[in-house]
């Protein structure tokens, strides 16, 4: 879940939310003490807890929908919800972290209505915060007692490995031409960029809840298809998306001529306009006139129908899956609407 | 150790790094398997292992100190040299992991005779393959079977902690006017730039060679110092230092006004000639000329006799720990001759 992380006022997040935002926020604050204080204010200010300057604000940050999912998913095996709070700080650290190395990467100035910790305060400190929150949540699942300590800490490894893979596929599309890369390769971003954590999170409170590898394996599963849908959609609104909800400047990700799902799909499209798409791909400026005018041959050449429509069949399966697997009806609603929650903004699911 | 990181072929480095060389290399390579091509070929050629293109060379690249004093350590506690294998891999990851993004963060253009990855490839290259880095390291840590994964990951994590808060006081320091950086925050810099990782080696090489913390803390402690005293010297090379020996441009951190241990000694010296430094320091350019003028009143006011004695006394009360540590008497020789070859770049150490 690397960058739409917003949502203004309306829709309302799902209360799921805000009734572990507390207990979160404590956990946090705590994990944050080994951190130099020039860093921990970087990552407050990150979180939307304070201003630059260190005054409080309650200013949009991080939702917390990671997080979420792992107390729910504790709560799907019968574990207390309090039982996945080194999980939900490490998926806030580190979804928090991998932000903070995307502006710097993307040179990206603006984040949430706020400057970039990148923009604010230069390439080291978005970089060392980053790196500070990885290893806090190293540490906070280290500090998981026995056994259980050591198996967390890998599994958040090992999705780690595959969200910076994504991220160095997504660098080789960018050196490639657009029209050479083939649609299948992007679930590899999909997941990677989008489900990797979003799963790791899932499954982490499955086992710190006390399910076994086996009962976390839906969990994690439907949690990397919403996270590859909640890509899907991502890719979506970067092109088409009110920039006031996604706190970012409209048609950025075309401005960068970024080879997202939508303009894959388009440029791959058996359309009468993918030519002239593919030429002003390569040719047009960056005007608002030049943006708008290839956004919509994408939407012409059903770029748009196509990224909308792997979106939905993902988050379909990954609520079906959820449908199927034994868990309390409570929380498997609960689960249900934050899944389709983080793909749709909508806290409404299809029954 | 974050930035001297060469020796061209004189002066030879001491056996011990030889020997562990090959074993060092293919868990290396076996560490590198989860990594997407592209980072895995970008570590491989920061490594001194390849060319960008893939080509095979025996370039610069790491000189395993590190490595070395891991294997030597776990010997010293009875153990097999291959029972500290894991722990050599993950400090040679995080070791040029923390190059990586140094080189980043300071926009350095040549290391080790060769282009950054930074200047070849790019700031994300740069930054995504430093995070593989670590995060193998991570990895390679918790593979360990039993508790003592989790033990020596959590010795990793702190020590990268310290490292950070490091590096993050360092750009404290160049917010503030040198002037008013007191001599006595320079140890938080020393101990964490150049020791943090050496006596996290040493400390997993003693854990994992089957010595308890206690066992370890001597060795932790004067791998610190040493590590300690390499910083103070590395603040002096890269003022006076042979730039074909230290793989750099001369004068690299007085362009940069970098607060070095000498140039915050020459500034609080009670010398004639410091007010005459002080107001190069503020005002001159970067010509060689005015670059010469400033290194010449940073000697004579004293300031680089100062970190050079910093760096003879930690180097001496490291050796001296060490001589009073139990452990087989040719494990001490060689552990004695690494630490002074570390911060001297002689590999032979006083009686």
């Amino acid at each position: 879940m690397s960058s739409r992380d917003t949502a203004v006022q309306p829709p309302p997040l799902p209360d799921t939310v805000h009734r572990s935002r507390e207990m979160l926020r404590a956990g946090m604050e705590s994990a944050l003490a080994p951190i130099h204080p020039d860093l921990a204010l970087a990552c407050r200010y990150y979180f939307g807890w304070r201003e630059l300057d260190g005054t409080p604000v309650q200013a949009r940050g991080s939702r917390g929908l990671q997080a979420s999912v792992a107390f729910l998913c504790a709560r799907a095996v019968g574990g207390q919800p309090e039982s996945a709070l080194p999980a939900a700080i490490a998926m806030e650290f580190l979804h928090n972290s991998s932000l903070l190395h995307d502006d710097l990467m993307d040179e990206d100035a603006v984040r949430r209505d706020r400057p970039t910790v990148w923009a604010a305060l230069g390439t080291p400190t978005s970089l060392l915060s980053g790196n500070a929150l990885w290893i806090a949540a190293n540490e906070v699942l280290l500090s998981v007692p026995g056994e259980l300590g050591a198996v967390a800490t890998r599994l958040l490894n090992e999705s780690l490995h595959t969200l910076t893979n994504a991220l160095a596929a997504e660098m080789n599309f960018e050196r490639r031409p657009a029209v050479e890369i083939a649609l299948d390769e992007w679930p590899q971003l999909g997941f990677g960029k989008g489900g990797a954590l979003l799963g790791c999170g899932a499954g982490l409170g499955v086992r710190l809840g006390g399910g076994s590898a086996a009962a976390a394996e839906p969990f994690e599963q439907a949690a990397r298809h919403a996270g590859l849908a909640w890509q899907a959609m991502n890719d979506v609104e970067n092109i088409w998306g009110d920039a006031d909800l996604i706190g970012k400047p409209g048609y950025n990700d075309l401005r960068q001529r970024k080879r997202t799902l939508p303009v894959l799909a388009a440029l791959h499209a058996a359309h009468p306009d993918t030519a002239q798409l593919s030429r002003l791909w390569d040719s047009a400026g960056n005007s608002d006139a030049e943006l708008a005018a290839m956004a919509t041959l994408i939407e012409l050449t059903g770029g748009r129908g196509y990224a909308e429509g792997i979106a939905r069949s993902h988050l379909s399966y990954a609520l079906g899956l959820l449908g199927q697997t034994p868990m309390p009806a409570p929380v498997r609603t609960e689960l249900r609407t934050m899944l389709h929650f983080v793909v749709t903004r909508d806290p409404h699911p299809p029954d």
